[in-house]
């Protein structure tokens, strides 16, 4: 059984779902919105050609999926607030007071006045829109769960094009320190505009794909797609005390919650190797919240940094089987001397089954819900936190996974309240299908489907098993999926 | 949109559900049961091996079952009373007055006499608990559709292992002509014990494959799967005149609609041969119901068949491909010029697509929705009655398919009434997962899935549809399914 | 290494290979030919439509296909003498003496004058031509290994029809032991006929399959089909005995080796059952062969049948999997406790892997190279005899899986050879493609591709492979096969 | 019937045979050697991982595979001298005769004093031991065919790693004019030296495809792997002009012929868009061969580069699909206005089928065979010049697919030789499996399978089929492969 008070809900990212009509809903001041066009990924085809701004249309269709959400049981809506749609322009020339070591930012206070001052420089539509938004969702019984950085930042501080061709330029995005200062700027003033209608807040999602999928990862599609070990080292650290010195401001204005939404994996190796999978899992999963939470930041402790963690979010999505490499790869700073096995994980062939026997989602990504369990034990053993999923859910256009998929991956989620765990909410990934970034609209997420001429929203199957999950507070009923016919886990998890 | 008075509900057969638990609600008495468990068809794999008396367990759990019809907007349910039930025993010792030409049997009536000492015979509590079962039926707010033969026979009626060794045996099934009058007694019988409870009766359920899979298709797995054409064509027969004889009988004791349920199909050449569709189609489709609908039987006219029929139950799962054969088969009277195509209609290999690109299900039957409609059609065309889709449906254990599939072909149903045709119910098949005769449990047909341990019955995401689509009277919300992933039929169609 | 007289060739039988032009090649006197247009059969698909009279026509092309032999490095080739060519007419006639038990015949004897009697009814254009062919193969260089009965029966020994539908008949086959009298005159006569140039007999082609199939296996498509298991058994121990009294009378004329080929298999259990495994190998390996090589039938000693056979034949394809039943089958004499496993050996989905990862042929029949040197083992453990693999092959219609199938089942003979094994030749199956019985010209098990339209034979890169090997005397060159792709059962065998 | 002296062989590459045994065979002076070892490109899995120098051994075991290519009845043999084997040290010292118009190179001269200064740079070692190899190439009845630049060039010519990360480097490769002169020392210093053993030569194997996959596709795993229009550009245009004064001193020197092998393919439209495939195939096949064979660059005449071919020698192994783009994209100097249509050509899935129903290569290559006749016609008609298939395979690691891409593709050679198309050979890509660039050893083209550990070469069937085609000068025997089971093309070729 869940709690009564169990938050039941879906996540969703601007730049994913907003734009639609390319009309008064369009945001071209991202990086991402360049990115998906610069002519070098599209013939190379690590972008997918889909254009973002004939999407989902929440921009203007809100209130209908509000109510969608709202009638299939859910009580709570995570979205984020576009940067870009905020300030549009520079906010540099805002003056605040920045307290520096010789290598790090360790201060930044915002007040009234710089307040002010950034009230002036913001889209006072866009910010009347975000308010009309959160207001419905309150309307029709949503907690409302804001994000402040879901990948995309204004073009005005990050030219992705220009880094990936190595190009002059200072607009670095997470790689340039500066981006700490304007981060907190907008942080504190979307708390003064917004804390009236907004439950619980988190500063970024994902920050250790940012850094990942943009600097090591270099063919993956992800801005900027440059091979580049100390940018990477950058973007880890500067995401991280960015989280800090926004939590500050931030908690100087609100008493809500403020927490952070990390991508976690469970690290197998094939060989149950034991020691592989304890220092990869190390750095993977805790080098970056460890540094938030406890204050040590690489072997460092960092007074400025500990404590600024409320809630820990969590994006789960499948397992990362690895292995010992043969050679080890010395990339300055680091040496790595592990692989990913292919065949498992992230890495399958779309569609059929893994090397295990699991099925595989339309992206070719593993079914591994026993995975979830063990990863909310992990985390709350280490964490002395509130847990919430913020994202779990499958590409599937054709909803022949997601009633199994769901139904195992909340039964962990269930089994892990049982157990004691201080787990308190399941968003799913996503409520309606989106702009799946480099993949565009071929990755379909939602448990409504989306139909993109019409702008209609048709509930998938699962989206009815979801409602009566929420409905029983158990997923009881629906057991039968989790024996037959994929994997009986149950066993064993 | 359906209309308000639209029949929703679902068909099972005694065989198939009520045993469960092999002790009060064992049946031992019929043909069916008698030929799963001969060895000759164990070793040769043509029955399953799995008992029947350890399936879905009605007897018992009806009211359970009711239930769930009624909570997921069901307003009737179709079953059979098993014969060998209430007639454990012969009844040719009862006496009935018999007319017969020459080669015919022309009338029986059946007076109250008969009738109390058919009572002496029967068994009482096999009566008492039918009523049972039809009284709760109709407590959860469902009509009672009650068929008399749904494929099993008393064993003191047929015994098909003796038939099919070809020994001497007077226990012939439909063969011999006096199960006619059996026939007759037990229809009788049944609407003297249980009219009060019963909202509409048919005689049988798909005669046509008793004589096809059980006198040609030797091979199939169907009792007494014996090669003899001229079997075939008396069983033919005798189930035309034994669905007059019982509808005689029936008519002289209720005022309730009294029809018959066919299996029908839509023979399609692969090089739109009008010529053979036609002449095929004619004789698989229409030949047995014009006997009891005008009298015409093989082209002799026969009054005392006539205008038997006050409404068409018609079952259809999917098309038959056909082509001219390169020689003509001759079987005594019969020549056979055709033959079916693999890779379409009931003959594809599971699990995969037909050649057609069409989704298969785990039977081997390919998804075929335009069918239905192009049924109804030409049923409603040449038949002036109500007509009911008694069975329709999917064996899909993981639900994959079922979504779309019961989508696509609740959609044929409602354009055929949008067009006007006498379209009255829709009944799939089945409720729950059932004893799929030589299939066994391997094939999971039901809207919710069976638990055969716990006799638990477990909605599939499948069923929410069909409530929200029986809530709505329309498959408007769902109709997306319609048009992807699989076919865009709906501009065809 | 093979040894220098090592014996490479191919098998073939009379009816699969010898008709072609539909003229005067046609034998239209036998069982097979019957069975093969029955519409009961073609309705059922229990066979595949396919005349054998539009195949290979090696009657007249043998010169070719010899030719083919010898230039691909055989030499020998194994065929059978068709009973039916040779007498298309009853043998009844002829007086030969006769001593029986009470129960069985067990003695024949045949003098010049009853062969002189059997020369005036054979077929002497027949004869004739036989001696061409054989003669044809001695100049080409190949050994001239003669097969009595290869599955067809003249059909006024066996109405296949009439048993399957039990109708009255005398023409019972192999179940009247009247069969054992007439197979006595025409082995005799072959000998009598033929023996100048012939190098070997052998008796029976899978004596054990025509039981099997014929009387158990009743949806097989071998002619009776008919589930039976007295004849079962009548069959069994009658060609037993016929090859005992064909093997006496043989040997009063001739020297020359008298052998029977068995098909055999590996029994293997999924977990491990040794005494499963026992049981049934024993039974379905040994029971024949016990009987005319020790005397000892079904734990009857009878010296009248032991010590007949000069050397054993075996026939290998794959193993067969098995496991014990739930249930007991009891059938008459006999009760079944095991059944087979699907997925595995004989029992596989064409085209694809079986459960064990092991590449399947078109036939759906599992590639199990070990099982032959098990076999090789087991039988050449409790037989002091030579022995001769007689048939092994592969339905490979695009020769994907016949390089590797054919190195990796010739590596187990040539290892058997090197571990002492009394091995003497690997006659592959076969030369051509042929008529495979109930799957007519669908399976291609031919090292070279027949082209039926134009009767040309095409070597296919195995048989390129074949010449290189027996060039080599061994499959050194080719062992890259055995570890990849698919197994390595080198370390394991 | 292809004429008796015409060419069959096979085709190597320094890079990808010589090394073996990672000692005196090591090669580390090549831009690949560096690139397959680069941290980045491991960690994003575009190339391999597979080390080059534990390879094929060709450096020391040329004897053996030059035995192998004879005992299969080739005549001819090509391989390329690696340049940094001769060189391993810059050559820029060496003082030469450059004329250049205000663009570009317009002439050089070698004069016998540079090219001593060049021996005096050479390793002696290397330069005798290539000599070896053509010596045995004769030897063996091989005749010797002599590349001089296939896709490696020295590191101190072409940092990859440098021009990837877009650092300050003057080694550019082809992107520099000073590549221009080096490579024409080069070629004049290979004639000189060994002239006497060579009997053709080309200057470059598939110019085009370094500079599409090195500065256009650039996540293809090519060095230097950078998105760079001008550098794609200056590296097209110097091939040529490299190509043409190469040409002009080898002549000097030499009267054997001196071609250049391009990679051609057919380019075909999914709606037969004629326009489309006209002007595609225009730039992709013919801009390059235009401006050396008429002297037409980009719309611009050059007498300096016209008349400078041979022969011509082409690298097929399918079809490219294309289709309009929704877009154009602006790269620059070029709009581009189509795209690749997956699922056909080099887009397919490995292992399956294409879109059009063709088996598909381990590689994800289509097989296509009547693109070669299409392209040997399309050439032959635009080119009065000798045409050589210089390349042409398969990766294949179980020889499932290769006997019927051999044979078809070697038909449509026949073909087009009988057509009087001037084709004087066909080589087929490769003899032995070897180092394909950044798939290192999971790609399999050799008709012999090569063994890394033991490194030993055994042919697969389709080398037996080679060599029967070789001395039947004719596909005839093989026909069979045409027609079935895939595609039958010989009536639409």
């Amino acid at each position: 059984m869940f709690p009564k008070d169990f938050l039941f809900g879906a996540s969703m990212s601007g730049f994913q779902v907003e734009m639609g009509y390319a009309k008064g809903d369009l945001d071209p001041n991202t990086d991402w919105f360049v990115w998906v066009r610069e002519p070098e990924n599209l013939i190379n085809s690590v972008v997918s050609g889909h254009l973002p701004e004939y999407g989902v249309g929440y921009w203007y269709n809100f209130p209908t999926i509000h109510k969608l959400a709202s009638d299939f049981g859910m009580n709570v809506l995570r979205t984020n607030i576009e940067w870009s749609r905020i300030f549009p322009r520079p906010t540099y020339d805002v003056d605040v007071k920045v307290e520096q070591t010789e290598s790090d930012i360790t201060s930044v206070q915002i007040d009234e006045r710089a307040l002010r001052e950034l009230d002036e420089l913001a889209d006072k539509e866009a910010v009347e829109h975000y308010r009309e938004i959160f207001s419905d969702m309150r309307k029709k019984g949503l907690k409302v769960f804001v994000n402040l950085v879901h990948f995309t930042l204004p073009i005005w501080l990050h030219d992705p094009v220009a880094v990936h061709k190595r190009q002059e330029t200072d607009k670095l995005g997470w790689a340039s320190k500066r981006s700490i200062v304007e981060f907190a700027k907008f942080a504190a003033y979307v708390v003064w505009k917004f804390d009236d209608l907004v439950d619980m807040y988190s500063t970024f999602n994902e920050p250790n794909i940012v850094s990942q999928m943009g600097y090591v990862m270099s063919v993956s599609g992800f801005p900027p797609a440059v091979f580049d070990t100390e940018k990477f080292f950058a973007t880890f650290v500067n995401q991280i005390v960015a989280h800090a010195r926004a939590y500050d401001v931030m908690k100087t204005l609100t008493n809500k919650p403020v927490g952070l939404i990390y991508a976690a994996s469970i690290y197998e190796s094939t060989n149950s190797d034991a020691e592989l999978e304890e220092s990869v899992g190390q750095f993977m999963n805790f080098a970056f919240l460890d540094a938030i939470n406890s204050g040590v930041l690489l072997f460092q402790t960092r007074e400025d940094l500990a404590g600024r963690l409320d809630f820990l979010g969590l994006n789960y999505y499948t397992r990362t089987v690895i292995q010992r490499s043969a050679q080890e790869l010395s990339f300055g700073l680091v040496n790595m001397n592990w692989s990913i096995v292919p065949g498992y994980g992230y890495s399958c062939q779309p569609g059929g089954f893994s090397r295990d026997g699991r099925p595989v989602s339309d992206f070719g990504w593993e079914t591994y819900p026993e995975g979830l369990l063990k990863l909310l034990r992990m985390m709350n053993e280490r964490y002395a936190l509130p847990i919430y999923v913020t994202e779990n859910g499958v590409a599937d256009a054709r909803d022949w996974l997601r009633p199994y998929h769901l139904v195992a991956h909340m039964y962990a989620v269930e089994r892990a309240v049982e157990e004691g765990l201080n787990v308190k909410g399941y968003l799913h990934w996503s409520i309606v299908d989106n702009y799946e970034w480099a993949k565009g609209y071929h990755m379909r997420f939602g448990l409504a489907e989306t139909n993109y001429q019409t702008k209609s929203y048709n509930p998938r199957p699962s989206m009815y098993i979801f409602r009566e999950i929420v409905k029983e507070l158990s997923t009881e009923k629906f057991r039968s999926y989790l024996s037959s016919p994929y994997q009986i886990w149950r066993q064993k998890g």
